[in-house]
């Protein structure tokens, strides 16, 4: 029945260019719109995602699914059109599954709270936001129940973002990221002074940082033929379609990271969306697999390429050359470590690779406690702060530096933080893969060639979209599902040798 | 009938918010969109209208106009709610009466000639060209059918643009002009000399044109919390809502007026969308009253405003501060002089005050002689070349500087070009009233005090939107119907001193 699949397409275009206006209508937001222009904005947001929801989850759109799924049972699981509906009709159920009101309810929350949350956050007062975190909460629940789970309520808010992982699958892995990591963090923190990043801290013209940043992204594989970047307060990426794939950036003139390796963060979820296929554009398949998936390409290209000691071994040369005043009398490894420099921060956004996913592990315990109805959320700060202590050996001076620094809690949308730890986890195992088959990969960068790394991310990962889950994807492209020792293997040797620590085998 | 008019705000709130997001991906893609985005917006595009359609032409609409005309026959013609139910009546039926087959016909040929229009122009070659136009004019004529006419085809395209004046009416008007105009042009060009624009044609840094234009339209009361400026091919003004309207501009270090002036030119109709009045926001009610009262507010800021004595005598010293070098030895009035300077050219948007309305007239009668049927296609150079000689007294050199110079007729919209006339006729219909109620306007302009015209103009164009058509609102404002009359006198009266005529009295 081509004439189902063929008018199933076309509502997923018309719904598809209309997510694609909101998000030039959010990229304008974050860049370039006048203060005044907020209201109108917010009008407009609402109702292009409101015209958007009705449209997909209409009763039409369940006929045509039913349709199709009867006429086309036979397709390989891989292929697209098998892939489209089956992933179409996850999206359309777990749609469908949310009450109107409910969906109303959570936007009116969401924008309520977050004037409280930055007010408490700016006086570090957590009473002010705590009410409005309990009617976040129980919206969450609210959700759980609506979308259903069989054993705990946090399964059915991460099967959104991430299909196919359970709860007690990622606390397995949490727990076992956490083993290896609180004693990492506690060597390197023994031995804090062997690694020094002073030279970070002074004196980049930020005009030479954003033309650097841009240019070395271009060499990784950043098309700007189908790209561009723009200067934002929190750097991110959007894709308008395979043709407008955008990155931001920010920059600082007294710490060099900021520019440089959040315009590659930046660019490696920008080189994924303009490596997903074609085939797939205008509907529910084109897009990263999930956010975790689509957090290792950016933490791939920022971390594993980026600050590794080849690539400095390219790019250090031409970094002196534009910088030679803050750059004087340093080496490419030198630089190497300092851009690798470990510390224990209160603030995640300011966390570095070793410690990152510590910051990540709190937050989700303490989520899924709140939801799970084991943590109250009075108690919220001095459980945060507890936790903080036994994994950082850090009290945490205010809640505006703890339990109060992230938006997210803000909005409704718990389980959006597992997928920045995810993120490191599948990127290492990818990158794993990926040196069996490239034995010269270190070379190959050294030589400031990116293409055939590229080559194999587009060919094993971009392509595919949302075709698969990422365990499917994972299992395709690796050999073996989800797994945080390849992460592990990797932070253990790399910052073994940049701290010069004696660790005990795995 | 409350509840009848709150279901039909809510619908126009939706329509306006798919309209105002296509501004936005509008203004996007002439100002930062990447090359390779061009594919996806035109999709983008063709969905946001597509559904905006649809909703604003819905037979829920047209029932809900039913109800609001029954509840509402006795309200007061001038109040918001009888002018959103009159106005929104208008736009309906009008959607209505156009087949949708007509819409998708006249939409894939305006992007199938384009590209041979941009071909024909290149090589100056019109025959390229002609089956396009062909097939235009008769998409045109078969509108014109579609929404009817008493008298003349071009009625029914006029009516949709300038609602309320008939084709006659336009004629009687420009004829009056051409009478007026043709003459004062043949006497300037006999006394080109008496003006010299040199000092305009060298050396004006870019970057500093950038920030003195945004700063004079500041003054002027463009309001940049609610707008900004970026740089565009062809400049333009744009309105996201009442909280953000934006301009372009271009910049040419070797002509200074085409940033000043096309600065001003933009921020008279960005002034214009920031004064329509904030109740109207959200319904059909929210925009300018007519293409033509549209430009009037671009003419007048740029012209009667912009290129007076009284303002040079206020800007000249901080133009000469920002720009010593190209303004040495020069005064307020000799610039005044020189960016007043007219001289007949092949191309309208090139053209001055003066000779302006004769490239409009130009375009005006041929379009409308193929319209009625008087002009063959293949014809139309030659009538071209004619018509120009007569007005202008110039030989058109080739087609590509004659002809084929403007984008309009490679899209299927006739009767766009009278309004660029119409806005330089109500442009000085308004500033005669102005100037009868506001005796030292001059010494306001003088002072650099903007406030109490743009008062004026607020409260008796600006914030009415679109609920009068152009002669209702000419009407409140000036108590008499559009005439020619204030514009012939003022330019007779400017370009006589200007260059030393004696002309007739009228």
């Amino acid at each position: 029945m081509p004439d189902t699949l063929e008018r199933l397409r076309a509502i997923l275009a018309e719904v598809t260019d209309l997510n694609r206006a909101t998000a030039v209508l959010a990229w304008d937001q974050e860049t370039y719109m006048p203060p005044g222009g907020v209201q109108n904005r917010a009008e407009q947001f609402s109702t292009l995602s409101e015209v958007a929801h009705r449209r997909f989850t209409s009763d039409e759109v369940g006929r045509l699914l039913d349709e199709a799924e009867a006429a086309n049972a036979k397709l390989d699981f891989d292929s697209d059109e098998a892939s489209l509906i089956r992933v179409t009709r996850r999206d359309y159920d777990q749609a469908r599954k949310l009450p109107s009101e409910l969906v109303a309810e959570i936007a009116h929350a969401s924008s309520t709270a977050r004037p409280h949350w930055q007010k408490a956050r700016h006086e570090s007062n957590f009473g002010l936001f705590a009410p409005y975190l309990e009617k976040n909460v129980e919206l969450n629940r609210r959700v759980a129940d609506a979308l259903g789970f069989e054993k705990r309520p946090y399964d059915a808010l991460l099967n959104r973002t991430e299909p196919g992982l359970t709860t007690d699958e990622l606390e397995a892995i949490f727990d076992e990221l956490k083993t290896a990591i609180v004693p990492l963090v506690a060597d390197i923190s023994r031995r804090a002074e062997a690694v020094d990043d002073s030279v970070l801290r002074h004196g980049f013209d930020p005009d030479q940082q954003l033309s650097y940043a841009l240019e070395t992204v271009t060499k990784l594989g950043y098309d700007l033929e189908r790209g561009r970047q723009d200067i934002s307060t929190h750097p991110f990426s959007i894709a308008f379609g395979p043709g407008d794939v955008r990155i931001t950036t920010r920059v600082n003139r007294d710490f060099f990271n900021e520019c440089l390796f959040g315009s590659i963060h930046e660019a490696g979820h920008g080189m994924y969306f303009q490596g997903i296929g074609r085939n797939l554009d205008r509907t529910n398949l084109w897009d990263g697999a999930s956010p975790g998936v689509h957090e290792s390409q950016s933490r791939l290209w920022e971390n594993l390429v980026g600050r590794s000691l080849p690539f400095w071994n390219h790019f250090f040369s031409s970094l002196q050359r534009t910088f030679p005043e803050p750059l004087k009398g340093v080496d490419a490894e030198a630089f190497y470590r300092a851009v690798n420099k470990s510390y224990p921060s209160y603030i995640r956004v300011e966390a570095d690779e070793v410690t990152y996913n510590l910051h990540v592990l709190l937050r989700f315990e303490l989520e899924n406690d709140m939801l799970e109805g084991r943590l109250k959320v009075r108690d919220l700060p001095e459980a945060w702060n507890e936790t903080f202590k036994s994994y950082f050996g850090l009290d945490v001076p205010n809640d505006r530096e703890g339990v109060l620094q992230d938006i997210h809690w803000s909005f409704v949308g718990f389980a959006e933080f597992p997928g920045y730890t995810l993120g490191n986890i599948i990127g290492a195992q990818l990158m794993e893969k990926i040196r069996s088959e490239m034995t010269d990969l270190d070379h190959q960068i050294e030589r400031g060639e990116f293409g055939q790394l590229l080559g194999w991310l587009q060919e094993n990962v971009y392509r595919h979209g949302r075709k698969f889950t990422p365990n499917e994807l994972l299992e395709r492209a690796t050999g073996r599902p989800l797994t945080p020792k390849p992460w592990i293997a990797y932070v253990r040797k790399k910052y073994g040798a940049l701290y010069g620590l004696r660790l005990d085998k795995d």
